[in-house]
């Protein structure tokens, strides 16, 4: 295992406060217990977004601290669930009275666990609504899961839900909205190399030179079928036609289409799939009205990609496109 | 080799194609010969900036295309130079009358094209200037190059000129601005794997388990030496202390601190490099004033980093913060 780390069981505090560091006019990095918060939190009237999980997955979820997108973000270790009491602090941090609401990704150990903070910031008062993303048209439960994978399409929850927020929407309208958004995307995820879990040393599994996983989870895990290695347009179908199947969306239906990089893939090869799949939306008559390629939300230095599509309607590409300013998405400001 | 292509020879051309319908508010893609130039090229009353190089880099240099940075990006094959027949077109498209500054990374292909083209241009009437990045302080000479090679100092080169030029300096100061940056900015990166070029199909060097190449160029050629793997905070110090022993930034000089991953590198790593980074410009008494960590010039899926230190005055600070819209860097806009 070759990683620019120094003890692997400090590389969450090692690389959170280099972050914290590189965007101190953005972000409040806490240590201990770990979470991160908006420089101007709590934002006075302003219902609150508080998401996390299991680091590994940057710039997920404290890449997207900032205007327009989250509040707070409480890392795991390396691919586990942060605990409720760093869930808890990040919660009464960014607090303003408007109430807060938690952006989870559909893993057993994340729902236990926010669950808990939100219990007990309900037992202090707090007014708490939760959104668990299930967009991983891959697999019905799996290693970590009951139930559908929460993958890239938090970071488009995140987004939207984040500047309905911003805009002064209540705590009601901003669920709705994180809610429409979770029904409205799919995604699913390949793999041609696996990752190395610092504390662990060793990959967490193997593919032959020749092989890939199909329907891959951001943690490694399996999906649907290992399948020998074929060209970049041959993998887009097996994973844009399965997404596409599960989202029915209607022909003439306005689209994001978004392809995710797992950490380790070139740009390059993600804009190689993203030609494919954008033919594919074009020939079935859905409109490609936005789009997003880049590393999002990643497997530590796993190669691969996802495609993800997501649903839109006026509302959305409005939210969509207004100022967001977060170390990893900016725009307009 | 396993990798998100289709055929070999076609990684440059079906990648463009995936990069044009992603942006195609912002940019447009040429092909036969292949250019990629901002959408509203050319820019009346505007100097443009044309740059380019061999592909495998990416976002470097069609990922800068757009409104305060570049007019034009020619991308070559993987690690080969662009060819002038492909660069004069770029020229002559974005020439607005104002004249065209070209963005060169020093090796010795790039230098030889660009000014081929750039004499073919003068030919016609053209008003053109070169500016030569060479910001790696890692060896003079190498396999590509006479002199030092250009390195990440180029992203900075375009966004700084880029800038100047929106805001409608002449040719002259443009050119003087990026000579500015170039003066003032060095690099030095570090590989702990090789990459493979699509159609050769191998790696192009072979690193042993324990192995690091310090000094190494964004095509894989040699650096200083090998070493064994070490501590980031020890490979950063072997990065920086070179950076800064070449720059001699006087005790309380404003800087910006880069740190660039070069494709296969979790985010969560370059934040560990930059933390150590940044406590060691402190203790040399520089202020970071502005900070980058990302993916933004590349080598393939190589698995490494580079730290760039640029010395900023107050016009270079403005500049960096103005409005910047394209597909790989964004603000303000």
């Amino acid at each position: 295992m070759k990683k620019l780390i120094n003890d692997p069981r400090e590389v969450v505090a090692d690389s959170l406060r280099g972050f914290g560091l590189a965007h101190h006019d953005l972000v409040k990095v806490h240590t201990d217990p770990d979470y991160v918060v908006r420089r101007d939190a709590p934002v006075r009237g302003k219902v609150a977004l508080v998401s996390g999980g299991g680091s590994g997955h940057e710039p997920l979820h404290s890449g997207y601290v900032g205007r327009g997108m989250l509040d707070g973000a409480v890392p795991g270790a390396v691919f586990t669930s942060p605990t409720p009491d760093q869930i808890l602090p990040a919660i009464q941090h960014t607090d303003a009275g408007a109430g807060v609401l938690l952006i989870v990704k559909n893993y057993t150990g994340d729902i236990l666990n926010f669950e808990t903070a939100a219990e007990l910031a309900v037992a202090e008062g707090l007014e708490i609504r939760t959104v668990v993303v299930n967009d991983d048209v891959a697999v019905e439960d799996s290693t970590y899961t009951a139930g559908r994978r929460g993958v890239a399409g938090t970071v488009l929850v995140e987004r939207i839900a984040g500047a309905a927020a911003e805009r002064g929407d209540d705590l009601d309208a901003v669920t709705a909205i994180a809610e429409r958004v979770n029904a409205g995307v799919r995604s699913m995820g390949v793999a041609l190399t696996a990752c190395t879990v610092p504390h662990a040393g060793e990959p967490s599994f193997t593919l032959a030179e020749d092989e890939i996983e199909l329907g891959v989870g951001i943690h490694g895990e399996p999906g649907r079928r290992r399948m020998p290695m074929d060209t970049a347009d041959a993998i887009a179908d097996q994973l844009i036609t399965p997404v596409l199947g599960d989202l029915g969306a209607a022909e003439g239906s306005r689209v994001l289409l978004f392809v995710n990089g797992m950490g380790g893939t070139p740009l390059s090869e993600l804009y190689i799939l993203y030609a494919h799949a954008a033919q594919v939306l074009q020939d079935r008559g859905l409109h490609i009205e936005r789009s997003l390629v880049g590393n999002y939300i990643t497997a530590l230095e796993m190669q691969g990609a996802s495609i993800t599509v997501l649903v839109l309607d006026d509302d959305m590409i409005d939210l969509w496109d207004s100022p967001v300013h977060t170390p990893a998405l900016r725009w307009g400001a």
